[in-house]
């Protein structure tokens, strides 16, 4: 089909542009971009804080001009970060990931992932990476032309959600994994390999450019750590991990519940409320100030290491020593600066012991961290998350060594106790459990570059999870329902009844119908009275075989047109008008999918996750029966804990 | 609604009973009862195989009882295996995992999952687990009650396979990842959870097992590595790491390739095919006379390091030294029996060199692989292809070496190359190809207990995996073409056309429909003339108003009722019978799912892998138009690649 040269050239660039449509090559960018915009932001970050703890370093002796050094730079960074973001989208508040949950359900939040929203996003990977996606798709779609279409928005969704995650640890496979669990309740195998190679082009990248800025020899773990692999851990021990993980799961429903009080709190609030309505800035540099003057070093931050940054403090809590025996040994005094090889020495205050400085440390972020989520910032959550539960485990492992010096078992050989893999437990179970994700265990392994305590991690997540799964909604579940987004709960397993239960004894009976022959009149009083975006057609109102649908904006158009024909009087030599039934004029859409009286609730509910759909007509012999929409799931997967409430 | 003391401890049994049937209790009973399955088995293999090494060794050099024991023992084994299960059941052949892929597209392949096949399936432990959580379930429905179904037993199916992987190699993150990819293109992240728990507990139990055996101390990995940490491999090195890569997604191709010739070969061919048929132990025994021969140590064993098990294999060749420098150094001449702290000592033979050997093994082994999967008898034969990628991985990681003795990086510092590190790599790659899977290279992590190497494992196992999805279905795949097992195959993204093609450029619109109001003679002439399992029904054969389906075996009930009612003369007083038309007499069906013309193919292809459906109506405007069945989809897809046949 060669039309001499100019025709073989072009030929020639079209499939070369079709290349460039091709997937993997917007994965690649997509994880190199990613890289390239977590390492900018690691860099500046670093050199930020460089830059404030030189500057406190500086001020020496003189404490109030410390403690404005110390507390103006996050009020200031808080207000204005809070300020810009605000200033370009109402929507870039938290982590992104409810909203991006919800968009993957199939609701498209407006504007949500405009690239514009970009600059506003300095934090939050998981949101950055899915606008970029959203944006390479959208370059793509004008190269290659119009085959870019919903399904392939959503793998290309998924897939940046892994690379978001991937690249802010430098963990490709617990990413992806994450991205997995906290997104959807179904996936599809193939997206999962989209997003392993994506987030391992992104995670490669990321520490490629770590090597090359000469901070590492090597490409190596984040968080590099040193345990003992011939002897992690002893048998019994493993009871210890599992009473942690029930630890971190009873923590972790203490707080997902008073984080979910404290948001709603602050917006019933007369006061907070005002000053999140009005000025926003404000609300976040007080949050900031309060929250700074308490880690101010010469205050009670001297008893929580708040001279460490989150970095130092995950590294000092995986340490491969026992801190308590550490600190019997030597005669110790806190070095003026942070000692990067001593990171622990921070935590060791000789008036309430590490044991007292690890329990003020839990104490006092528990609500600080709770009071930090309601900032109207840009922020992920996840880090502090994971420091927290390292925390958690490190008291926990710390404790065991105490009770425990010679280790456990009592056959000569010591053995003994590791905190470190404590706090690695404690850090998966704790974020695994808020997060309700089980790939927080492989995280904990990919950021360490060690795998040895791979069983009591796993059983402590579980254990943790368990509970946590049980009693409370997830971080971004919870996040979603005090957003009031849309939001289908899943069926639990313990309501044996649920399979029992059919379509016809939840769907909604009554919703406004339309049969094909409506009048303008019956048109114009349909679409006054309800407010629905599609109106099921069918054969006549007697009948009721359904024949397709028509949106709602068609038939306002239908309306605008006859009603300005009724008002024209018809000229002479004009074609005689229609008789202007619904069916003449309007286009009536085909259905894709019916149910049927007797489609299970399980059938339904997987239909809806997977096709991200709002409202399915159900017939009974081609007869439009019934319509369940979202609102009719949710409520009959809540009336399952109450059966008796079913028809 | 407590009927005095009776009643309510009758309430209170029946509460514990409930909570018997909870999906947690099984899945840990699943996964301990695999964990002692595959110990007993661990133990039971291990005891055997010392016997054969003993008798081998206390023959002393008379070599023609050496060569008797040393082949007999393999032939008399396979062939007792094979007879033995052969008797029980023909579906035992092989691993099961194409079986079970297939059952959970929602084909019943009848007595497969019976737990009488239970004892001759010792060795695969995919359909082992399968059989056993099947069994666990029937139990479970006559305790509990009629409430196990269909999507519960697919969910218990795919946490059972995932048990299956992880018991065999204690690796329950991988294990289920790799039950996940193989299995199903899509599923459930409730079923992940499920699938982590049982391989959890399953995965804990067996190696709690080797301890109390005292096998091991504590529980650690299987394989234990000591890699160096702190330099694992240096940057240029991944560029080698993706050339292996590449090596092993060739190799898997060549693999795929020669395997599905032979196992249609071995069927084609007159001998064998008659062997197979008539006398499958002859069979097995006469292919494991040829393999046992070839790598009898005295004859060509000897290049081959054949006196090493297959997890002495695994463990040399993961060794952390480099060979080509051992070999260098010393004056080495080979034990008579195996030494465990030289195990490399076996791939070295002067004349040929550790590369010479690990080539010759390569060469051999590679046919010597396919020809055993031909063997009617239960097998798995994930292990073998992870040996044989580590021996590909070993040699190039040698070769590497052998290039750069110093080390890659110029700039003063010498990090010498771990050929261990690609040897891990290659396993990984060369196995993940073959299963067209990403979750090898995590496996590869959990067995050794070391995640130094990720980035570059992962590399290799997506350049192998990129280069085997391209050119051949996957190993299991392959198997159900050549079985003829019902396959649905995927969309591939590249077929960028796939998202235009709706239900109506494919479905089959020349199909048996019966109306409401069939007489007998009509009912009767479409049975006889086709042999669909069900029939739609239609309102009448002129509006073609599709009402329901009715089943095969319910119009051959109607018929024989009708029959014998015509022969039969009325009897006097007896009320009139009916008219005996098909929707009076003949129960029909409601359908639960109706697709329209307008569906387009992904959104059928998602259907049809998600609900497990084998044939589904389309309808428009309530009017019956075609239906489309596994076939049509398969035709469809395949079609893809060639648009112009697509109407």
């Amino acid at each position: 089909m060669c039309l001499g040269k100019g025709g073989c050239c072009l030929e020639c660039v079209k499939r070369q542009l079709f290349r460039v449509g091709d997937d993997w090559y917007f994965l690649f960018f997509l994880g190199l971009i990613m890289a390239l915009i977590s390492f900018a932001m690691d860099f500046t970050v670093s050199r930020v804080s460089n830059a404030h703890k030189w500057l406190y370093q500086e001020l020496g002796d003189h404490l109030l001009l410390k403690y404005l050094s110390w507390t103006m730079y996050p009020v200031a960074l808080s207000a204005f970060s809070t300020g810009f973001s605000q200033s370009i989208t109402p929507h870039s508040g938290g982590s992104g990931i409810p909203e991006l949950k919800t968009i993957l359900t199939g609701v498209m939040l407006e504007e949500y992932l405009a690239i514009k929203n970009f600059g506003a996003k300095v934090g939050p990977f998981v949101h950055l990476s899915s606008m970029i996606a959203a944006y390479l798709g959208k370059i793509r779609m004008s190269v290659v032309g119009e085959y870019e279409n919903k399904s392939k928005q959503t793998e290309m969704l998924v897939a940046a959600a892994a690379v978001g995650v991937a690249t802010v640890f430098g963990a490709p496979i617990s990413g992806v994994l994450f991205s997995i669990e906290v997104m959807s309740s179904h996936f599809a195998v193939r997206d999962y390999w989209r997003g392993f190679f994506s987030a391992t082009c992104g995670a490669f990248m990321f520490r490629l450019l770590a090597v090359f800025n000469s901070e590492q020899e090597t490409i190596t773990a984040l968080f590099k750590t040193n345990f003992k692999i011939d002897f992690p851990f002893d048998l019994p021990e493993t009871f210890f991990f599992m009473v942690l993980g029930g630890i971190c799961g009873v923590l972790s429903c203490a707080y997902l519940f008073c984080q979910r009080w404290l948001l709603g709190y602050v917006r019933r609030n007369m006061i907070t409320a005002k000053l999140l309505a009005t000025n926003k800035p404000i609300y976040s540099s007080l949050v900031a100030l309060l929250l700074a003057s308490i880690t101010f070093p010469p205050s009670l931050g001297h008893f929580m290491a708040s001279r460490l940054s989150m970095k130092e403090h995950l590294t000092s809590l995986f340490d491969n020593q026992t801190w308590g025996l550490l600190s019997q040994n030597a005669s110790l005094a806190r070095p003026p600066q942070v000692d990067p090889e001593n990171l622990w020495i921070e935590w060791w205050e000789p008036r309430i012991t590490i044991y007292g400085s690890l329990a003020l440390f839990l104490v006092m972020k528990f609500w600080m961290l709770i009071l930090a989520t309601t900032m109207p910032m840009p922020a992920g959550y996840f880090m502090p998350l994971f420091v927290y539960g390292a925390a958690i485990g490190r008291l926990v492992g710390e404790a065991v060594a105490f009770l425990f010096p010679h280790g456990i078992q009592s056959d000569g050989v010591v053995n003994t106790i590791t905190p470190g893999g404590y706090a690695l437990a404690g850090a998966a179970a704790f974020s695994g459990s808020v997060t309700h994700t089980l790939s927080t265990a492989l995280l904990a392994f990919e950021v360490t570059g060690q795998i040895a305590h791979i069983l009591p991690v796993i059983l402590a997540v579980l254990v943790a999870n368990a509970i946590a799964q049980k009693f409370q909604p997830s971080f971004y579940d919870g996040t979603i329902i005090v957003k009031k987004l849309p939001y289908l709960p899943r069926i639990r397993s313990r309501h044996i009844g649920s399979y029992r239960v059919t379509t016809d004894q939840f769907m909604n009976t009554h919703f406004a119908v339309l049969a094909k022959g409506a009048s303008f009149e019956e048109i114009l009083s349909v679409v006054t009275s309800t407010d629905d975006l599609e109106y099921p057609i069918v054969e006549s109102t007697e009948s009721l075989m359904l024949v397709g649908m028509v949106r709602r904006a068609e038939l306002i158009r239908y309306l605008q047109a006859h009603d300005e024909a009724k008002l024209s009087p018809q000229e002479p030599g004009e074609k005689p008008r229609s008789n202007g039934t619904l069916g003449d004029d309007c286009t009536i859409e085909p259905i894709t999918l019916q149910l049927s009286p007797r489609t299970s609730l399980h059938q339904a509910h997987t239909l809806f996750e997977l096709l991200s759909m709002q409202r399915v007509f159900v017939t009974s012999l081609g007869r439009l029966v019934g319509a369940i929409s979202r609102r009719e799931m949710k409520k009959a997967i809540e009336d399952l804990a109450n059966p008796k409430t079913l028809k």
